[in-house]
């Protein structure tokens, strides 16, 4: 059935009750304070992409635990000179991909928004390449396939604490820019990066806008059960061996739940959801839309699997950011 | 095998015979005088497209039989009002696509170059969308799928005439706006935009440069025995039903051959070349590649299927462009 | 799971609101005037094709804007001779096909019925050979593949438009036929054939029987959902990209739903269903069952895919042709 | 790759060397001779198969062991009444196939030919349906799926022993009925049918044409290797698991080899072949076809899988047995 | 969707009615009343399999009609010196399975248990190779594919008559032997060999334990409407074609249903299911289990397809039987 | 095509020159020597796995730099009590598995060998489970999936050479122990785990028998061009993204491939091969097999893929374990 999962009229009421530690709010304060604890600040370093309407930097900021991560920066071509603040972007990659290279990113700062890619550690080799280890002093590079359950023993541990405190981070080096006018930041994201837009909005709930389409890493429960793709089958597969680990593994993915982000977030929201996504079913992207906590509105694509809106997607959120964000 | 096709140094020597009508060129001259002797010029109409750093104009011009082809024509913001003349671009889309919006065209832009993407008549519903009909007086608009055999059993009535005339003519009306440089204009595509790329520099053999990635529409006969992938396979389809009309379709290919165009080709070319690509197979691009007359250069990646090098790709045209038309 | 649809108990319970524009009655009635406004009647010539048992007629008779429709006039040997008028069936072919050859519709003539086989403009290039363009002024052969969004911008320029007209017109053309009993003609038909016979048995009510098999163009907002298979999903692959025109699409659709002809039907109906079908889901065939205004009765085949009930439906179908036209 | 196989050229010049017992001939000898000592003769029984065009029998006739062999018997309607001696063809059927009902059979008594198809013991669950069991003492009824390796560790006991001498018998049974002319039999047959068809040329010599499509059951030991469809690969299967007895099941192989009953034949033949078929690869049908050693033609369908040529290579059987059988 | 059934919580519920006939107990006391009157006895042969720590012994006994079944008996190593009698289990092998070599049983007698091991007539070369025919009188080896349908017109002449009989007899042969204490006697298997234990379990119901994992053979008519896997689509196949027989056949299917041995069987039990288990969907497992008339527990593994619990349901197997069996 | 790769004629003549580094003694050597130059030593904890014929021992032996790797030694039920040296095999495991249950390893010491599994680091959560991290400091637990690119930009850095120093270790992990007889160590494994066994031929060269079963990590160049299934193709995906590194990833590789150890090693050698392989092409197995330096021989499997032999392999082992081993 090209339907992935329930039908619209069920997903409009899918609010399913969080599976929610405790102690989730004390686990990301201690990490994100552990974070910020690192020293080293953010370095632009101006790189020549051959591209004449934007300006390009090559950037390095302090992540997880200090870790160097990569970015690109963009902006109009001549803002550094005008010096005027800019509204920006912050965004975030999906599974498999890295940076890759400047004039992959142009959308943004054409529309006029510093914009500000952040690479993904120990990703960067799946569907565009990207250049951050996960573990700087080890052997870990940009590697094919799979993070899914690396270090998902114990949350803190878990590869995605690591990749949501580095997209916190990303929303603080951001704002430490001079051309950034830091009470406009946006976190935006698809995929991947829509679970990492989502986690930013609840981890830096004074961000201004979000923009979180198709999500992934939300309500894992029932993403195990509905969905018949990678990369949540990496832990059905992974579970389907380590027979005896399924409870301490959701233990785990609770910290990392983007509906328990969700309901932290505090943002203006442009979701959007492709009700034929059989990566990220909709009804777990419903879940995260129901509790997210700021306002909020979503985009439906009835006849779209993961792809999701795409350019339509992308004029709607030129529109959204243009009035949430001014230009 | 991942392998689609023969190894690289038999693919570096495989230069196989044309298979050329007597009168293609007089076909093709026929067929470009009659489209030319349409009355009309290219419409440039100023787009609102949420862009800072370009300027968008939304395009219809001329194509085959004077029918109205649209596109979109991009120059670096403030190209109008300096009124410098440009190296331009003239932009062909693979099998399925259309025009899309102007955001989904930034790269050649952003890097200085006047861009007009060129819609496909009666395509633009399989991957990204389009607004062209291939007949403007009748009901065939934009539709998925397959134009491979529309009007194949003649050379006259077959799809891909109409097609490459458009492409003749979009380089017509590139040239003809007051921001472009005639003696710097490059043809450029991948895919079925990379053949359309082929036939353009074919046809109007005085154009400067030609960027051709893992063309389509090129060395027919053997394309349909190494090819197990759309839309090769859109003619397997109609052979396996239609067996008395296989020499007659033949006859009519030869005329859109790709290998035919290369060899009347004289712009400066890049090619590109996948050696796991099983949708256009790596013998019937060198087959184009050592045909094609003029100046010639590929970029041949091992590892890659249909998608080609991708941004890699991108950064070795910048190059490519910023050598051959200036910037 | 190998039920593609709902359980037999539901289906038998499933008769959902029909989504039918207000003027689906005058667009037809205009539709049907126009096309029978045309002058010309239909021609049938002597054919050998090498049988002693049949008599075969090349037939071209006036279809939709009285573009002139291929077919074969099948009638047993002697027929001619003895002028006696027979009961016939006017038969459909289902997508992609063909009229193809004579010898491939010997059943309804052996059986003692005159057949008439319309041949499908502009497919007949998919599973059987056609000979019919969709528009004979232009260059639209028959081509594979794909003609379900063809023109579906407006209703009156829908292909399904021109081809349900075809229908209706080859009633008439069997009609007119001096062999061929006026008031005991059936129409018959499977998957696009069964749709077509059902919009034959709408547009010409007083037809007497018909056979309908898993009929293809019912109900098709829940076919998208549904139907993982081509050819509903050449719709949704189009929805998937334009995804601006849901709405439009839709709208055009509502006129060539076979549950709206349904409604409007007379004849007495044999239908046929199978559980497993994937291509033309149970629940859009009950839905057009059960609007179904005739007298009716239906087939339904637990454990086939859309191959339906083949030779044992055909068993069915002698017999009900036997009860219901005589023979 | 599409081509399954060889290139054409190539296949034109294929001839290997045949494998072959030394004791083939008195295998096949002492076989037949063995089945036609069993007692009893075919019985015709007048069938109403609700069809007026020609006249049905329900057969029975003695197979391998005397086995009662189920059959469908067609001759144009007054046939029996005239009794004049008809030129005849005796059809056999595809793997998996029985003799289903006998509105299936139309094409041949349509075209004059008395025609005899024989039911397939222990087959006919597969894609029509049959009656004959394989075992008539035993549990065996037509099952589906798989006789590819019953009884195959000894030639005695492998199941084509049995169904090859079935086909030879069921030559035997229509040459016995007053209504065929014993010197105008033809044998047909496509896939396993054809391999049949090739049977029963080699091992009654004196028949007088052969339509052999697209034939199964040929050169088995490159089959294994070419061939990734089933049937063949229930032999790899087998071997997957059996794999001690690799030698001994090619041993029992070469007596049903149909390479071997080729060098045998003299009947004037018309061969098939396709040459983007997987399941019966061309470079096996043209090995039987180069040993044949009869007059023999070929049709090569060059974009065709196993469905071969259909209703294009009805149309040359037709002329073939007319100008062959005479009509 | 991953789970291939009904959610856990439905399927703790789930306890369908039986589809039991009248004659159940009749026809299995007269089938093993006949079984048993056949002469002959369990031959146990010695066996060098190069092992040192287990002793084997190469088994023939006589199962339905007395046919000779082969199998493997292993003891550890000096237990036939200590005469002492021990617990054992009987195992039955999954689909397409035989009795392989002996060093392929290794893990019950290295746990102290007695086991034979029972050969599956006329299978034993789809997974790993056998050696008993199904009929040792006539010619049907061992073979590759399929027993599911071999005489499923009447429930005398169904294959899993004859198989289930092996399996009664097994137990029978076993505790024959000298070194088996014959009160504590388990019967083991997984999928087809879970189904046959359970068959054993209510045909022999004073066995001690039983070991059904993933059991294939329950609830037929749900399995075919829910399994898109072999071998349950064997039977989907069969009654795609043979459509006039789908009452006939779930008549014989009833005689051997697991859900209706489970009833009779009185042996303490350890089930095991597999959520995403699409072979053997979890509801028909819960059918089973839920009309199972002795004490028992059931395994569930929510994340394994037909593989169930493996290396971990071992452990929970050899726990259990060391609490049910003593050791 | 069923065969994957050359036929076996052209496989047996198969030997192309190495790829291999002027280093590779002294990269072994070093990375040898450090990993010696660790503390500690092998610990044996006696385990109670519930089997009574083979005592088992929970195993920790110090890897590459010195980490941690878990294991499991199992001999015959007395062995320690009669204080006798057994011969020995050490087993690595193929890609994705980890140690699992000893009771999954029973052969080899039922047939009198004392027997140690290495668990495979980071491993371990594909196919069996596993307890053994990659980095014993880091965060990188069992996880699937995906170890093939891990730190693969630096043979220092790259995961196999962990690995493959692990494999050597557990060499002298085994001769260490009192029960083991050092003259009579043999290296065994499948797939991945026949490439650690041909690794730790190479680099242990004083082993007295190598088992060594359709190996992977050999001839990688080939490898990439041949197999179309993971886990090659996880170099293949890596390597589509990550273009500019293609010759730096086969540098690294040049020091794992088992081509390379295969021209160091000299101990006795029973390799396998399968013809159908697409996991592990027979092309790069022979170029293994021809370039190994020790006494050898080779079990050709024609109709298998990846599975290989499997028991009869296992057969074939335990005679060539006790003529080369004794027993």
């Amino acid at each position: 059935m090209p339907l992935s999962d329930m039908s619209l009229a069920h997903l409009r009421a899918y609010a399913p009750q969080r599976e929610e530690p405790a102690d989730f709010d004390e686990f990301w304060a201690t990490t994100l304070e552990q974070a910020r604890a690192h020293e080293g600040a953010a370095v632009f370093t101006p790189h020549d992409a051959g591209l004449v309407t934007v300006e390009v930097y090559d950037v390095t900021f302090p992540g997880f635990a200090g870790d160097p991560i990569k970015g690109w920066f963009l902006v109009p071509a001549g803002a550094t000179a005008a010096g005027r603040r800019l509204p920006a972007v912050v965004t975030y990659i999906g599974y498999g991909g890295g940076r890759a290279l400047p004039h992959d990113w142009l959308l943004l700062p054409s529309a006029g928004y510093a914009t500000l890619v952040m690479d993904t550690r120990g990703q960067g080799s799946g569907f565009q390449f990207g250049d951050t280890p996960d573990d700087p002093h080890g052997p870990i590079d940009p590697a094919y396939p799979g993070v899914m359950t690396r270090g998902v023993r114990d949350p803190r541990s878990y590869y995605y604490r690591r990749l949501m405190t580095d997209a916190a981070r990303a929303v603080d080096a951001a704002r430490a820019h001079p051309l950034v006018d830091p009470d406009r930041v946006a976190v935006a994201g698809a995929s991947q990066g829509g679970g990492l837009a989502l986690a930013a909005a609840g981890l830096v709930p004074d961000v201004a806008a979000a923009l979180i389409d198709v999500p992934f890493l939300c309500h894992w429960r029932r993403a195990l059960d509905v969905s018949d793709a990678f990369p949540y089958q990496e832990l059905v597969s992974y579970l389907r061996i380590q027979r005896d680990r399924v409870e301490e593994t959701f233990a785990t993915l609770s910290y990392v739940d983007g509906v328990n982000h969700a309901a932290r977030a505090r943002a203006t929201a442009l979701f959007s959801v492709a009700l034929m996504d059989s990566v990220c079913p909709p009804s777990t992207v419903f879940a995260a839309y129901h509790h997210y906590a700021g306002d909020k509105d979503i985009s439906v694509w009835p006849y779209n699997g993961h792809e999701g809106g795409q350019t339509h997607q992308a004029r709607e959120q030129l529109a959204f950011l243009a009035r949430t964000l001014g230009s």
